[in-house]
């Protein structure tokens, strides 16, 4: 796909740009990825909906179903001018696929740099009846062979949907705030944490379900204090694993986002983040899983160079598990990184 | 004191006007007791610090000491105009006292209603030295009677603190998310939550140390969920009793709010609020407690009638101790307030 | 890399997009002027800031200097997107023009619509020393005529900036909220209103100054409350006279907002909006007027038809002659536009 394309004024683009403030970052002026996971999901969700009302019929609005991981390729900074520029680049007969990139843009020095790429999935449910998914007007592709690619990357996610949702059907195990004075440092429950949500109007769509940026953007707050709880130094985002959008939070449930620590490799930290909604206005209805990720972080010294962490202390069976888990997603990563790069340089 | 009185405009007088928004309410409409209360502390913080710099001589920010036990008389809503003024009533050498009225005015009747009254006490803190309190310029007394009483109320406050401060010297007791699926409904661990905060630069004064203002909003939106994990039904912030601000909490410092459930009368449930601060960013800082309060809670029906309140299920010896005090109180603050309404009466 | 250029925002176009949500909006759903108004300047302090620092040499930040009068040609509504492009226009030695074009989309149904159109005058501040202004790189005109038509505007606003500098010099006449129980309905004491703002990080520039764009979305906020007092109804911003930015305002200020009504026709309402700033911070400074402007509104009834407005009681001869004055600036207005649509017509 041509970025040039991508760029130019159509009904499948957009572009959203702002001016990073000091309440969109961290002390050391470092913008939290959060913000940015906003910044794409409601790029995204223009799009899509947008694009699902462009047919005569039934009135629609786009929910998230799915973001692909995404690596934070540079932090960006407190004075800089965002740039979020979305594309529809599939669609299948009930989901969209729009690619987002991120550019960071010092307007004093000109300085622009790429700082994220993202793909994310969106489903259109009907404005009257939620549970009615819409039929998605087909896009124009402008080859056989992007069609092709645009399948299987529909194949691939549709699969690994359905997988989570089996495993998300699991019993919800709590993660609760410990005791810290009693834990040691650096172990699993030392630095969990967990913070609670009443849902606002300003958090919703026009269906008064919650926009699905919004929930990624609790998700990183919460991940990033178990970081820093971790490691006591000024940390950031570093990429995001796959997150999928099993089920919706209404309005006026109270959520509650939990993080634990998972693994650690020399320099980046995982953690594990489940949100749970509790539907309190509703009788007879339970707390459910509505999602969960795993956020990557990094700590950066004062010139922006990557800190070496304090190693994650295991005290029993099920944290070791869960330790050789993100080492299996850890090397996996980095070997695809490294395929990235060698196939960029060939190029 | 006249009303009037203290809307006149002086030197010694402010009032903040805002439209409130939906973001201020909750789902029924009602603004937060917590948004009233970051409002009373902003006029606050204004008119004792312009009052403390209106003379030649070092600069100083006003720190928030102390909030006077505030009953919220009735409920805001989303649309109508909250008006607060403030006016400075007392002087000592190192502190201002602050008394706050909030009107709720609907725009489009005309209607007005008193919401609320607060009395505040302000220290003011040099803006190079955060630790060096600032001389207080005197006020003028109208009458020599009224300045006897600013001092009785003076020394009253004064008294209090200090009592308060010593018991908050004890270990801090944490209070940890329960499992709630465990849990029984209406036990204390059941509505038991917490929620963490990473302090960021609109929380903060020029200082950079948080707002009580911040502070009293983020106790209210943990109390509420609380109230609302208990009865599952509309409810609204009653009271607060006398909040002492001992230890202030810096920027970048990730604060933990955790509230429980103490007691519960007929129609009212009382909370306890805990706020501990981790000065993660200074090594060898220890976690501190920062704050406690009572807040209280009602439950309304669709007509705005107060509704009966499921009673708390006492598990164990502590729980019983905290609700007998917490019955205390109850009764403490009913008497006082019938013997106001009878001299009220009499005038 | 291609792929940056590619993506490069052409320098002098911008576009900033953005879905309106509740808390953007009054209770019948219409998007507030200010919010609007806030958007547009945001977008001018980008594309200006940008092009001023495009050429080596002193890094500046670009400072609101003046707004040309604006007119809100149909409300927005919450839910639509609102796409704000700028673009600039015109450069003198020291100022940047910048047009910016808000089009208002509902992506359900896909209709568009224009809604504003405004001119804002930029100045370049060295970021090292504010009060030091940096040239500004000149831009390509495409034609002669139009690089005339440039400087025709320049002249026409530098003119009027001056004249309104002078004015502005008079003494500050307080307006203060009045005790509104002993004013009649619809005199101008009755619906007159203030509020008080304490400036934070957020509503600054890299400076340390407050954006035009907050100050003028809390005057947009001032002068809708004092509309709906008087008319009691639904209100919208018809339109914004020329503001001109003359006294910069710190970080750390407190800044009073106020607005009484000067003048109704049939069917819109003028206020007049004052910004004092008190830096209470630095010693001997006085507090002084920063911005003052004349804000047009009209009510609308559920079918979005303007309503009739109550006329306002004039109570003495100050009242009289600022009615006078606003009834001149609303024929002259009226002659105006006349006058494009004439113009437009014949086209």
């Amino acid at each position: 796909m041509s970025l040039v394309k991508a760029m130019a004024p159509s009904s499948s683009a957009i572009q959203i740009s702002r001016i990073m403030r000091p309440d969109d970052a961290n002390i050391a002026g470092n913008v939290h990825g959060g913000t940015i996971l906003k910044m794409i999901e409601e790029a995204g969700a223009i799009i899509s909906t947008r694009h699902c009302n462009s047919q005569a019929g039934e009135r629609c609005v786009a929910a998230l179903a799915r973001v692909e991981r995404t690596d934070f390729l540079s932090p960006m900074c407190i004075g800089e001018v965002s740039h979020v520029s979305a594309e529809i680049t599939y669609t299948s007969k009930h989901s969209v696929e729009v690619q987002v990139n991120v550019m960071s843009e010092n307007i004093l020095t000109g300085a622009k740099r790429l700082t994220n790429r993202a793909t994310l999935w969106y489903v259109p449910l009907s404005l009257k009846n939620v549970d009615k998914i819409i039929e998605v007007p087909p896009i124009q592709f402008p080859s056989k062979d992007q069609e092709e690619e645009g399948k299987k990357r529909y194949e691939a996610q549709k699969f690994e949907r359905l997988e989570t949702k089996q495993r998300n059907g699991e019993i919800i195990l709590p993660v609760v705030n410990p005791d810290r004075q009693t834990k040691e440092p650096y172990t699993v429950g030392f630095s969990q944490s967990s913070l609670i949500h009443l849902v606002g109007p300003s958090d919703c769509t026009l269906h008064g379900f919650v926009h699905g940026g919004v929930t990624m953007k609790l998700m990183d707050e919460v991940a990033g204090i178990v970081a820093v709880r971790h490691c006591k130094t000024n940390i950031v985002t570093a990429s995001v694993d796959a997150i999928n959008f099993h089920r919706k939070i209404k309005k006026g449930c109270i959520i509650t986002i939990s993080g634990r620590m998972t693994f650690t490799s020399n320099k980046s930290m995982e953690i594990e983040v489940f949100v749970d909604a509790e539907p309190f206005v509703e009788e007879f209805q339970q707390r459910y899983r509505a999602v969960s990720a795993f956020f990557t972080y990094v700590s950066l010294n004062k010139e922006g160079k990557p800190l070496p962490v304090p190693q994650l202390l295991l005290e029993n069976d099920e944290e070791k598990k869960r330790f050789e888990e993100g080492k299996g997603r850890y090397l996996q990563n980095k070997a695809k990184r490294q395929a990235e790069m060698k196939a960029l340089v060939q190029q």
